[in-house]
């Protein structure tokens, strides 16, 4: 293992992260808060950022320094991004700001805090512009502005790639990071105006936005999404969390005029079909709650929306909604978004590819000779793809239930526990009952939020670059 | 698809259950209670049983053939299985008697009745002779005495065989199917002569070996095991519900002297390990809670047996145990016994499998060129059953999940509708809550129980066989 290269890639991070706290602070300032919390957290997170950076290596990279690099990045900018939530003091231990920390960096959108509105604007922002930086990954944001690490950084980014499609938009990795830091942008700044024009204050319309596109779910307020109380904000937040659950390669399709290349691909149609028939079932059994079927239709779509992208936020405490549309949810939390998006969970093309292998299965049963290769987009994918896709299934349903052994210590009922674990492996967010999106992890003890922080980045990282640490193998010289 | 000689077949079956109903009706009259549940029963299983086994057919029998007819068996034995129920009364309706019957046969242990001791013990012995003749497959059990339907027999054990390692243990079915019976009737004998030297009656004695060799678990005591208060009766249950899920053919191994390599299964070492570390943790997490370490330890060893054998017996009311024993017992549920024996579940030597394979897939991502070929007992295991195996966990997944639905439209709790459905496709029996071992699945809606009757039959069955049946292909000619 080549530990002087990771460590200075890790520095270089850390150095960025240093950069991206200086707008925090900017807010801070503006605000005329205290702005103590954040020099100290750039003094400490710079300093140690140059030390690491100034390390002298060769530059021997092999996939294991990749996902090495990779897992060491995202613990070290969590654990130094939990800096600001320390010194602001508004949190009762560092465990809890590690916590908020790593659930904004991937995405996540748990939070260990029962009210935010207390908390002083530079902090809400930092907490929010965490989950942007996080969405399309530390990795790619930093690719695109860091000077190419020695030509290895194709590794870096396939051990972070999200999904099993990793079609590269263009061939050269800088490039295609920067297509998709682009669309990202014009979401960001799309969705923002839209919010403002619909009436949210500039301040909430920013912080919500940057948990929008990432699809992570932290919010501003207290009550989430349903304290604006506008038809019009919740409708603007639903298109988008929909959109940022798709493959971004597909928006760079249409940008290129291969419009019906983009419409045809089996991922969008099943992800689609699925939202769909969630909507149906959960409108249909929440319909009696509401007063008007046009108000069950929105919560209907946007708590879909909401769970499905893996983004958390709320316009109504699904917790209390009868049992079925719970479990949709839940299982919609499984499902996660598409490959190459910002979302969570297991993810739409892998359920797709592994229902088509079930159904290919079952076919040679009775008809031994018949269909041998399993297509997506008409294209076959290989066997060792498809097998990697089920071993992914397997270590997701594995994490998530050693996990919840860990988290069943604290003492709390099997549906929260459950329910904690699973939003956090999903990098859903909200559960149900304690946990649900009315609720918070506060309650946990620190060994549940230390394990819970772990499974956020299990989720976030694809299981598999945090488990090959976990191998003798991986370690060992060659 | 042909529907002659499946039904032939399956009426030859009925003809074998009419004769088995002889058994109940002869306990009947010993115990001088009304026998006509059973005559009529008998009658109208015996002269649908004739008429369908004298359609005339040619043998053309294919795999697809074999399935519908493995379906079909199971489905109609529990259908006519369920009249002595429905005829004596004791049950609301005859859903309440197809779902005990399915229960029975399918060695689930699931009751939707609130007390079983009322009951006359004819139906009693009925109840749990199912189980007996469920437990190595009423296939096996009806092959043994049928004559051999034209030479095509392999394809219905193959349909029917538990687990992705069915190396037959001598060349002729029949004759393997002979040897599982002869093993099968030795450990009925001694656990019967056990239990009745350790202070059970007869009637108790045999009743309960019946549901323990088949890992089944209905009782004919209203507070399960627990009625008897035996200790020595609760560890001879204890040894002969882990003996029965040890996969069969290790005795047959045994018995021919091979005692080394029975040892040296992969299987059996890895299920022993789940089972001890499933103790361990139990027993910790319970100790508190009783006055002995003895007492603690012997129904932690009981509970864990039963669980994981998927036998659903009781000694406790594990819904009142803490949170994270019960999680072990519901992840037990998944596991189920070892491939190849009476028991329920995914079975241990997939769950190995699975393993197997996600460690040869992470060592990959860093060693591109390592390890090729996934192990079983030192012979390699080829990427197709690999495949199969990842395609069968899918499957239970998936059936969980869709079946879990369908329940909770009744409105229970999350975790009561869950472990039901989880109890049943597992079949273990009792669940969490207001399914636990001291509860029962009465309360359900109709709509349920056929889904969880269903569940039952799709577990036993090993998933596949019902599926195939939902493939239009299946059906379409040729």
């Amino acid at each position: 293992m080549n530990f002087r290269l990771v460590f200075k890639l890790t520095g270089k991070t850390l150095l960025v992260e240093a950069g991206a706290l200086l707008l925090p602070l900017l807010v801070c300032l503006f605000y005329r808060e205290n702005p103590l919390p954040f020099l100290l957290s750039i003094a400490m997170t710079g300093a140690v950022g140059l030390a690491l950076s100034l390390i002298r290596s060769n530059d021997h990279f092999f996939p294991r320094e990749g996902f090495f690099a990779v897992a060491l990045i995202w613990l070290l900018m969590s654990a130094f991004g939990a800096l600001p939530f320390f010194f602001s003091g508004f949190f009762p231990s560092y465990v809890d700001c590690f916590f908020e920390s790593v659930s904004g960096f991937t995405t996540t959108g748990a939070s260990v805090l029962t009210a935010v509105e207390p908390l002083p604007r530079g902090i809400l922002f930092w907490r929010s512009f965490m989950h942007w930086m996080g969405g399309m990954g530390v990795l790619i944001f930093t690719l695109a502005f860091l000077p190419k690490v020695g030509g290895r950084t194709q590794v870096l980014v396939q051990a972070e790639a999200t999904g099993p499609v990793s079609s590269k938009l263009v061939p050269k990795t800088a490039m295609s990071s920067r297509i998709l830091y682009c669309i990202y942008i014009v979401f960001t700044a799309a969705e923002t105006i839209a919010l403002r024009i619909a009436g949210m204050p500039w301040f909430d319309a920013i912080t919500t936005t940057f948990a929008t596109v990432c699809t992570g779910g932290l919010s501003v307020r207290n009550l989430s999404i349903a304290a604006y109380n506008s038809p019009a904000c919740e409708i603007i937040i639903t298109v988008f969390m929909l959109l940022c659950s798709l493959n971004f390669a597909l928006f760079f399709l249409v940008l290129t005029g291969r419009v019906r290349q983009a419409l045809g691909s089996d991922e969008l149609k099943f992800f689609l079909l699925a939202v769909v028939l969630a909507v149906v079932i959960v409108f249909g059994n929440i319909l009696p709650m509401y007063d008007t079927a046009g108000h069950a239709m929105r919560d209907a779509w946007f708590q879909v929306a909401s769970i499905v992208s893996t983004t958390g936020f709320a316009t109504t405490d699904f917790a209390l909604w009868p049992v079925l549309p719970q479990l949709i949810l839940l299982l919609l939390m499984f499902l996660g978004g598409c490959a190459g998006s910002t979302a969570g969970g297991i993810k739409a093309s892998r359920i797709l590819l592994m229902l088509r292998c079930a159904h290919r299965s079952l076919r040679r049963l009775i008809h031994p000779r018949s269909v041998k290769v399993v297509k997506l987009d008409g294209k076959p994918v290989d066997e060792d793809t498809l097998n990697t896709v089920f071993v992914f299934f397997l270590c997701f349903m594995g994490v998530l239930g050693l996990a919840c052994l860990v988290v069943c210590l604290d003492g709390f009922s099997l549906t929260t526990s459950f329910t904690a674990t699973l939003a956090c492996l999903s990098n859903t967010g909200p559960g149900l009952e304690s946990v649900g999106p009315m609720g918070n992890f506060s309650a946990f003890s620190a060994l549940s939020k230390w394990v819970l922080s772990a499974a956020m980045l299990i989720g976030r990282l694809e299981i598999f670059p945090i488990l090959i640490l976990l191998l003798p193998s991986t370690w060992r010289k060659d």
